[in-house]
């Protein structure tokens, strides 16, 4: 596809965001699996589900463009969800481990804080009002994921968090 | 390398941005070629100035902590290059092209921003506030980058921003 306008441009974010979301939706579960915290297992569990709810979102976005949702292969959430793969992989003590698996997962939030971002930013240029609407909705959630993932790690919330416990093995 | 300590997983993550950030001593210059806008050709080239400071920043850091610096390849970074690369090759209108190089490179800032939050904290934790400040001096670099990068594409500094360039298109 030609990037001749910024509504092909927008189209491209979108489908990279669809494909970024399908491969999510793999790797959360084993996360949650090698996951040894409740808090955490169920932080993954739940954005699982809150996944499922992005990709229903673009299924919707998609429709009411009346263009097809697949066609591009996001390599960085491969090369995210790799890294994550990778430490899920390595021996070590499970806090250690946890302590891990939040500071993959934060960077596949960013990713995905800056990916919705800019289709947000282009949906409104393009007049796409309700769609905006629906891309702010999942860029809230993703925000809301990587702040619970924040307390989670550095306490708060759930005690004195799992950094502090994997500083104490 | 096990991850038996939190400070295993620090050295881990100084690793991985590392091999984050050679990768993109390489990768910038092709950014800088592909674009079109002059202010957008300077930040890129600006930003890899600050990312050679940011690499000695990280040597600084290995040789306080007596530790090698290589020994991890940052798979994500290369999934984000990869797809920085796609958007170099695409057939296009160069205000377009110039708007998606801008929303990949704000994907690699977010990516570096989540890495070097991660590895601020640790090194808070570890006691190792000497470090926690090169890495917060990093962390503020890689903010104002993205910032940067967004006055870019939205305007304000340079007039109109490039997203409204690539509409007009």
């Amino acid at each position: 596809m030609s990037l001749n306008s910024l509504n092909a441009l927008f189209l491209h974010e979108l489908r990279d965001l669809y494909s970024a979301e399908h491969q999510l939706l793999k790797a959360l579960p084993q996360m949650a699996q090698a996951a040894t915290h409740t808090e955490l297992k169920q932080a993954f569990n739940d954005h699982l589900e809150e996944t499922r709810n992005q990709v229903s979102r673009l299924d919707r976005i998609f429709s009411l463009l009346g263009e097809h949702a697949s066609g591009e292969h996001c390599n960085a959430m491969e090369g995210l969800i790799e890294e994550g793969k990778g430490l899920i992989e390595k021996e070590g003590n499970p806090d250690v481990k946890d302590a891990a698996l939040i500071a993959a997962a934060q960077r596949v939030e960013h990713y995905e804080i800056a990916g919705y971002g800019t289709a947000h930013t282009f949906a409104k240029l393009l007049d796409h009002d309700g769609i905006a609407e629906l891309l702010q909705e999942t860029l809230d959630e993703e925000g809301d994921a990587n702040k619970t993932l924040n307390k989670i790690a550095t306490g708060g919330l759930f005690g004195e968090g799992i950094n502090e416990e994997a500083l104490a093995v």
